[in-house]
């Protein structure tokens, strides 16, 4: 048997900023009027299971002005950041984030149950910058806890996560949930 | 059958920096004379097939200054980008460049026909720091699209994006090209 | 036979900031007192084999300051870098890097002898933020040189790379080492 899977396996995550943990850092390095090479913008906001039922932990990491496209009315960035899910371990990404339409990554690596893992994440913008959604495809790993593994909320700018998931109640959260 | 495939794809491209894109910024954050760690630069230019025949997308990332060398008369930096492809997808790296001589990066992941990669490719300098020359050693992915693949221009200061392709003619650009 | 080795190849290294490269760059970005997002931190330290007895290379990359946590007195950061062992290639990785606590993070990618590699990196902090302990678990890739797979000296606060290590004496550093 091969140590590698095949298979693929969906995971589903809501990134919400509830503006609580003075993110983004917009860097005006280019000090330019207009968004442009050399701004820099790290982050980290809050992340959800795709139910809205629990909170897993967090995002973290540094998204580089790449280009202004003022006909899309918006922003071409280069991300590169990693997902947080408490005790499970972590997930590192690279690629594409504009502000105006939906992208892929890759996924360049991970932590705990992610260790081995390769594939590709989908980011959907739901709110911008506040609310987005993601559809991982992962590889290489073994089965992920069920925990993690939830019928996601179908994507809309209206959804929030559930009351006890946002308190962080203890029957909401992930095992040892990043914060 | 072992989704992996072992096989080498050899995959060549060039990066040209046209001077119209306002890359790079070099950002002297070190607020020193000479460039130092501290110094960061954010950066973006336009990738041609190895033939010259089509433009396929653009760069994005950062280099970060990791130390001066003035015996070489330059620099090495910590390099962490993305070369994108069109509708193609795109391929993720990391690792040194120095602006005296050749060196070798790693792939960390790609998406698109891409999707499942891993690898290296060999960085070389034309004219620093406006014409770059990469050959990527691929695997785990399927046979790449010979549009991709084309018989690669011999290195050279000299080397010259066909018009068509400069042009961005539509004949002369990968589907969607990035730019 | 398979390529990928699913063999799990021990490598322990150790990072010892001499207080000789200019690093860290502290970039207060945030503009604020106390340590916040919005700061960066460029790096690099000099690298030593498990048992202290030759010198390898440097690290070289970026620390991302995500969020200061006064409960434990210290900061989280997302840690983008990598290390670098002479003519035997380099590794990146990529994870959370906490002042106050030992962490693991991802292996992103490799070349050289580490070409295909995947795997992780455990970081344990001697003393903050100048001797650190790494624990690689390293997969996909052929039996690393005998010269690389020491038995590492038991992690501690005192310990310190043997003098001629140090010295950088020809029979004490890796072949080409990275400086």
């Amino acid at each position: 048997m091969n140590v590698y899977s095949a298979k693929v396996q969906e995971l589903c995550v809501y990134e919400i900023n509830e503006r609580d943990r003075g993110s983004p850092a917009y860097l005006r390095l280019s000090q330019k009027q207009v968004n442009s090479l050399g701004d820099l913008v790290p982050f980290s906001n809050k992340i959800y299971t795709g139910d809205l039922q629990k909170r897993l932990g967090v995002t973290a990491g540094l998204c580089i002005l790449i280009q202004h496209v003022p006909e899309k009315k918006g922003d071409r960035y280069e991300a590169i950041y990693s997902f947080y899910f408490g005790d499970y371990g972590h997930l590192s990404v690279q690629g594409p984030y504009l502000t105006y339409e939906d992208t892929c990554l890759t996924v360049t690596g991970g932590t705990g149950v992610f260790e081995g893992v390769y594939g590709t994440v989908k980011l959907q913008q739901l709110i911008f910058p506040f609310k987005l959604f993601y559809t991982f495809k992962l590889k290489g790993i073994k089965d992920l806890p069920s925990e993690l593994v939830t019928k996601a909320v179908t994507p809309s700018p209206a959804v929030e996560p559930s009351p006890v998931a946002k308190a962080c109640e203890p029957h909401a959260v992930a095992p040892n949930y990043t914060n």
